[in-house]
């Protein structure tokens, strides 16, 4: 397997699988020189935690980050940062009865063809445990962006049927001072019935997570390939069950006609130049604009599922499963903010640091 | 400016502006031996070009391919195959007008903030006619592909409010006897009714091409974090004026059920294991499942539009801008129908290399 | 910091400082299907470890290597391999007094200017304890390569001015019972007596490692840039006190004619066409020849000597520093034959991985 | 075949065989502001060129660049700069002999192992041409360099049983106003003494380039993998012919001892901290040192003789082979001087680039 690394300047490579001893990474190209706090990151482990409700697994662990290097009397120092979490429970015999049963939904079957071996263990490699280091190595580029006075803020913006559209901005405490991380309390109320009809009838569910980003200069992003937005959904689509993606005014947009769509240029008070709109979502050319990059991410519903699914056994063989005895997310969207805020600013802390190299001179950037 | 290279071991690297002298691109990884079909790239070249109608650039251009290396007696050698489109009709002058004046929905603004300087003409670097290497490199790919028995076909799903849904499949001569590259003709003819009225104002339209791809062997993909979805959503977001991307059911899939989504195994007839339905798109783990990739790409509005738009000169001064003796796309999703196709052609083919050291014995491939 | 990755495919990252908790690293991308022989792991790193003798430094671990993932009931799953060795013995305080000092030839300098804050402690990152990772991940590169047939051997070929030509083959065993690594007994014994004067003295010794690989095809390499002894000349090179590398006559050959450089191909008895001379050192333009591949790798004398040395403080002042009451190698040399044993198992892995995408049609590998 | 590229930020890709229509190359990642002097360029390429005499090819070009995008007005605009030197004398007719036979020396056979099929005219892409694209790219990173106050001057320091020892340094036109590169004038009528024995012998020679690079601040270089002096040997041993290379001392050095090798800090006069000697070459701990880069590349006889060969055909024949008739030069190391000058350019100035992110405030590069 290739494709275990992120980035190109700021790097991240991450390895462990769901049932294995830890899952951990190491971040490469972090510059020297921030103080990291170490706390901020056990938050953002915290935000992606399964948070104490129903509708989330009820396997508890404390997630503890262990470093082992690039980090000396609390600042980084341009070395790589390796990192591990150790995985407290496991229990691979609970397994069993999948070792020779393809799951609908996951990715068992096309791993198998693959790799001709998997770790059918609660989805070995492929299980969202292994976005826990996506978590820490996005906390410490997060750190790294605030510095520089960029901000990211992600929440759930639709669960099931409840869809909420809107670009915010939203305070960050009213998003995770909301148990399903949405920030508008009337949706969350409705969100929280359709989790309960979900889990009363033994099913899962799917839903959005929305980003906004601000305080980004013009100019982020590495034209042509590497327009930010195509680096950003790269980075969210590699998410565990993510299926969509778009920027500003995404789907909706395609309907409307450009005189709608463009977003005039004009000067500020301050003297500078901005945007008067953002049906864009805060990129122009592949670069960003200077306006709140705003998308929009949409998750599939849980693969598995309490109700008993048909499928095959490697053989080929009808087999009728039930994982009613497991203990799965019934909707993943809220843990996933932290995850989708996690890539969100790996891909920005890597094309800050690429912007680097775009001019001649130092002192213009 | 770094970015202009795609690809891992099937790669393209592309330059040329829109008014310099020529655009072009060089393959490196290109495996030895494929007997080129070059008369099926021009094809290619010839689908990504002005269909003669009103609703596309008037800009005709006999788009020539120069090639300069790696084909030895009409086989790939496995050297890097350097090529070049010359740019016939240069006309800088045209854009004297544009010197000092930031178009919206352009990277006028962003790229002059980034790169301090910026080729105003025509849109230089970041003109859609960069596209044309991609789709020659495509067109390479898909040969290559086509040798492996898998086929890519896109087609016109949307223009402006008339969205057409479904994955197909439609036969390859129902896209592309239709001028819009819309394979069900009622359609067509509603999006031909939607582009008239867009032209009497004087204004420009979006919509989606879809695409599906069929004869996939299970496995392909690179995870975690070059999922086939991640690297594909980085492809076609990548296509200048691309805002959004959906694998399979995509946001629609995000409202339905677990027990609607999950897509069942069952043994087919001929002994294989495949999927009853495709809510996913053809992925499963990030990795293809077996069943065809489906997915849908977003276009926005063409940004030039012939209609008077308030904006800034360099200096933050107010302008009013006229485009309207220019010559413009009034919709480019049916010349981008062949460029998607080349990025998807491209991911592919680059995964499908990849894909042969996944496992020790190569003659479990 | 970049840079501490190597590898397209199959791919090596690493991490740790000499007197942090633990020094590991992840190796992706490599296949699937390989039933690991973990003893041969730890002996590669027991041949890595100080020799029990004087010319080595007297710390003592018990280097025991911990795998975390990509390793299912003793066989690669594809999934990246993340391993970690602990630092048992770690006594920061005995390296106080170097806080504000320069040691000459070693990074330290260097380092403080292009981070602005380095580890002082034992040289930190750029310690040769570093080297650990590596020769783990070559341990498992080293059986890839075995199931094609293929094998590497170094020696000690030089110590001081005690030269040793020549590019064997020497049994593997005649290395491993010299506790000097040199298969030649009668250079051992002078080996050893330089060591020996040198140790009185408080000094100390650079040399050569020579290596020699069987069993390859030909084909392996990347041509332009990355040609197979480029990218073992890098590999090599990045090995600490590594200052000169040459592939075959190299220096010397130089010197020589055409007509006595060229190594002329013949027909071998059993039909397979090879060469008769291997003056080259098993390559040409770029590929391997499928003569054995030699190369000779030279190490500058280890930095840390027991004489008093004039340097200067952070400050520039002047300092005379004594490092005798440290552990430093006398000579650094046999232990590295481990280490660039490794880092050829690497590069040739990687290489022979990427060569299965040369050609259209895997049964032609 | 992948490895056509070089260099992380600032990359070089190139194309084209020795006699195909014409040899190129794409640069990205050049930063936008540079005022590009095109005169300088072509001095290089012309310093490349063979030297009218009789020791280099008859093959007289015009080698004339062609640049199509990435410059505008001058000055480069952060846009990946597109160039090509057509081939203007193509006469593949005169390798019709080699079709069939595999020449000694020559990357004939281990290409057509590798591809299955190779171009036979002149090396194809293996053929030495290939390195006028480098020089391109090299001449435009040089002057990037020159900006920052980076001089690069090599030499040649030996040919044939003719070596001059030492790293000068040694003004720019005493090497240049030298057909044979050799600053030294005695040694110089050494040299061609050497160069018309091997001549009259219908003989070849070998010898060395060496490098001096002067201006460099202390902290180039991205350890662990990625060392100055790894990358630089990366980069001169993918140059045709190279066989060794050594940095400062080298091998010589590896015959010292610690205390004869270390390199002491001092207070210069200025108050900056340098070294008092340079045995290191310019590097400590994988980055430069503030010292001026020094290091030795080593040249095998040119392959191309013209006294009669043993040889086979692809069929393992003996055929008895004359090259006679051909255009060959009986020593490339003069030409050679510039194409590693542009290799060792190419090589600094990425680094260069990349170092701008190793620290967090710019204001402190």
């Amino acid at each position: 397997m290739s494709g275990n690394t992120i980035g190109k300047i700021f790097r991240l490579t991450t390895f462990g699988e769901s049932h294995g001893p830890a899952t951990g990474g190491v971040i490469d190209g972090c510059p020297a020189g921030i103080r990291l706090d170490t706390e901020a990151i056990c938050r953002e482990v915290e935000n992606r935690r399964a948070v104490k409700a129903r509708h989330s697994t009820s396997r508890l662990e404390d997630d503890q980050v262990q470093y082992f290097s690039g980090i000396f009397e609390g600042v980084t120092t341009g070395a790589p940062i390796g990192f591990l979490i150790p995985n407290q429970k496991q229990d691979p015999d609970a397994y069993n009865a999948l070792k020779t049963t393809y799951r609908p939904g996951h990715g068992d079957f096309s791993w198998h063809r693959k790799y001709g071996i998997y770790d059918y263990r609660g989805g070995g490699r492929y299980s969202a445990r292994e976005t826990l280091a996506r978590v820490v190595a996005g906390a410490i580029a997060r750190q790294l962006l605030q510095l520089q006075g960029i901000e990211i803020q992600g929440w759930v913006s639709a669960i099931g049927k409840v869809v909420m559209d809107g670009f915010g901005p939203y305070p960050k405490e009213d998003v995770l001072s909301s148990e399903l991380r949405c920030p508008d309390p009337e949706y969350a109320v409705r969100m929280s019935r359709e989790l309960a009809e979900a889990i009363s009838e033994g099913d899962t569910l799917g839903g959005s997570v929305t980003v906004r980003v601000e305080g980004l200069m013009a100019g982020l992003g590495e034209p042509v390939f590497e327009k930010i937005e195509a680096l950003l959904a790269f980075a969210v689509m590699s998410i565990p069950a993510v299926k969509a993606f778009e920027l500003g005014d995404g789907f909706t947009g395609t309907t409307l006609r450009g005189s709608q769509q463009n977003d005039p240029f004009t000067r500020r008070n301050e003297g500078t130049i901005g945007l008067t709109s953002n049906h864009a979502g805060g990129t122009l050319g592949g670069l960003t604009s200077g306006s709140p990059l705003v998308f929009r991410v949409g998750f599939k519903p849980v693969s598995s599922i309490k109700k008993r699914q048909q499928t095959v056994s490697h053989e080929g063989e009808p087999v009728a499963l039930d994982l009613s005895s497991g203990r799965h997310d019934v909707c993943v969207v809220p843990r996933a903010v932290a995850v989708v805020e996690a890539m969100t600013a790996i891909t920005l802390a890597d094309l800050w640091l690429q912007n680097r190299c775009s001019r001649l001179a130092p002192e213009q950037f």
